[in-house]
């Protein structure tokens, strides 16, 4: 299921439909704009193949893991995230940014049981993507988690989470009602879906 | 399938699942940072249910739509997007920012005809999503198009598209073989899937 980002920075020649043909883009300079907590900015000075030049931003962050965490009872494990840009809390999956040195899977086990006290036995990569490649390279992995036993969370005072268990049928009957509206839980809870045990009696039906 | 973001920029009393007691987050004061050509960055002053204050980075972009067109021919119209930060082509769908004065439906129709040359006679809308919501208020909307009539594609040069049509059924192999990295192509073809007559025959073998 796993596949490495292809091709370097400008990439070779391409045949494009509308007839033109594109040669390589190349990123002539770059400057680096404003850091936050979250992200860095930067503005790049961008060749285009037809050698205008055009300038772009874009921001830089950590890659990110976010679980999908199954409880032996059949529950999926969500947090109730308050997100101060869109002033409400949405109802999201555990995860978060990788910490320096850490490996995708080890930020997976670390988020999840800071953010819900659960720790995972068994976890497995179900893909992975970017969320946002038109201005910004940071990417998202997914992970499935079974096999939890629980403990203490211990969230960061600024993250105002909540853990809610939901039965995995009305997860994704919520999914399919349009109710759960952040992008990450939303494409973790699909890709999960084929390997949902809980759903299976229900197809054969 | 559609619901409105609900309650207002501070939320009221929560009961939290750690055992303290959240009771509202306030946007203290707001100073613009810069402004690039996709989007807008703010620093945000916040004050958190517990008192202390935080400093908080956002983003702006205008809401965007985003398309999975369905020939009669019963293939996807997708585009390969060359996107500067990730210095690679995505297979994407059809879709951009909402220009003033549009709405969501006005924006998918237009960035249909304008990328892919494809215009559509019936549009559903799927559902909306929040991307980043951690870093952004920023939205998208997912539509659904059929009775496609060919035209002429005219992109903006700068965007380095390629109209790509699959086969539905090659199109959500290679959605589970991990082959489509773009959030929300993935987002819009496992939303759309429910309604992929073209998939059906399939489903009752």
């Amino acid at each position: 299921m796993e596949e490495l980002p292809q091709g370097p920075l400008a990439q070779g020649n391409k045949e494009h439909g509308t007839g033109r043909v594109v040669t390589s883009w190349e990123r002539l300079s770059t400057r680096f704009v404003h850091r936050s907590s979250h992200f860095e900015l930067y503005e790049d000075i961008l060749q285009l193949p037809n050698g205008e030049t055009m300038l772009y931003t874009r921001f830089e962050s950590p890659p990110f893991s976010t679980v999908v965490p199954v409880t032996d009872e059949g529950e999926i494990v969500f947090v109730d995230n308050y997100r101060p840009p869109v002033g409400e809390s949405l109802l999201e999956l555990p995860g978060g940014m990788m910490d320096p040195g850490e490996t995708p899977r080890q930020t997976a086990l670390r988020e999840l049981e800071e953010e819900t006290g659960y720790r995972a036995k068994k976890l497995v990569l179900l893909g992975w993507f970017y969320p946002s490649p038109h201005i910004s390279s940071h990417r998202g992995n997914l992970f499935m988690a079974r096999n939890l036993v629980k403990g203490k969370a211990r969230p960061e005072e600024s993250e105002g989470l909540r853990t809610i268990l939901l039965p995995v049928r009305d997860a994704y009957k919520k999914l399919r009602a349009g109710q759960i509206h952040q992008s990450t839980a939303m494409l973790g809870l699909f890709m999960a879906e084929p390997f949902m045990t809980e759903l299976k009696p229900r197809l054969r039906a």
